[in-house]
């Protein structure tokens, strides 16, 4: 199944609609990837509304997206996290550790928003010193 | 295939990311129409950059879900529309008639928010006569 990307200026929206299997998850990180090269993105939302279930070979291809992501120099936000799957992240021991987190894509779209921000910030400062 | 239709606080996205059969066409109708209800949305933006084809069925079913989602008493904005689907459309002499169009994503979102706020500001004119 392929996962679509929709582009919203300079953000990218993707929704995982349905439980990847695990060659889906990995086509779906490389899909991320190239996007965010190709399109220039500044940041990733990743919906996860329709996900009942996140395994710990998902959770591990989230956390390394989001690494992948960031070492691109882009930011990512996962969004719409079911309880259920909260709960079972946090049983197995395996928090989404360093991936920002948002209730809704709504909330994730601001998100993304601010972190973007913060990015471009910092880095005049880095610049002017 | 199933088209996943993402929900942006009281708007709702939806992306078409290849041709769909006459079958999908209409599930994917039925799904719109299904969704606006059951979240209340105000506006649909539907995605059609992924689109180099649109046939005079698929033309049909986006202008009449247009006009049944305008009878539920929301908007809609169909955007990304490939300069080839123009062109067939208009050498077809099919238009989109009664179609809100823009030029993409970000920009529908814009045009969508405007025919909402526009929608509310009409009938708040009729309630106070």
């Amino acid at each position: 199944m392929k996962v679509p990307i929709l582009k919203l200026g300079h953000i990218l929206l993707t929704s995982i609609q349905e439980d990847l299997t695990d060659q889906d998850a990995v086509d779906f990180q490389n899909n991320v990837l190239t996007t965010v090269m190709h399109t220039d993105a500044s940041g990733i939302v990743i919906d996860i509304t329709a996900l009942d279930v996140v395994d710990s070979f998902m959770a591990r291809v989230i956390n390394e997206t989001a690494n992948m992501v960031g070492l691109l120099g882009s930011e990512i936000v996962v969004c719409g996290m079911q309880p259920s799957v909260a709960l079972t992240l946090i049983e197995m021991g395996r928090e989404l550790l360093g991936v920002q987190t948002a209730l809704n894509l709504e909330l994730g779209l601001e998100k993304i928003k601010v972190l973007i921000e913060k990015r471009k910030t910092s880095w005049t400062k880095n610049q002017s010193r």
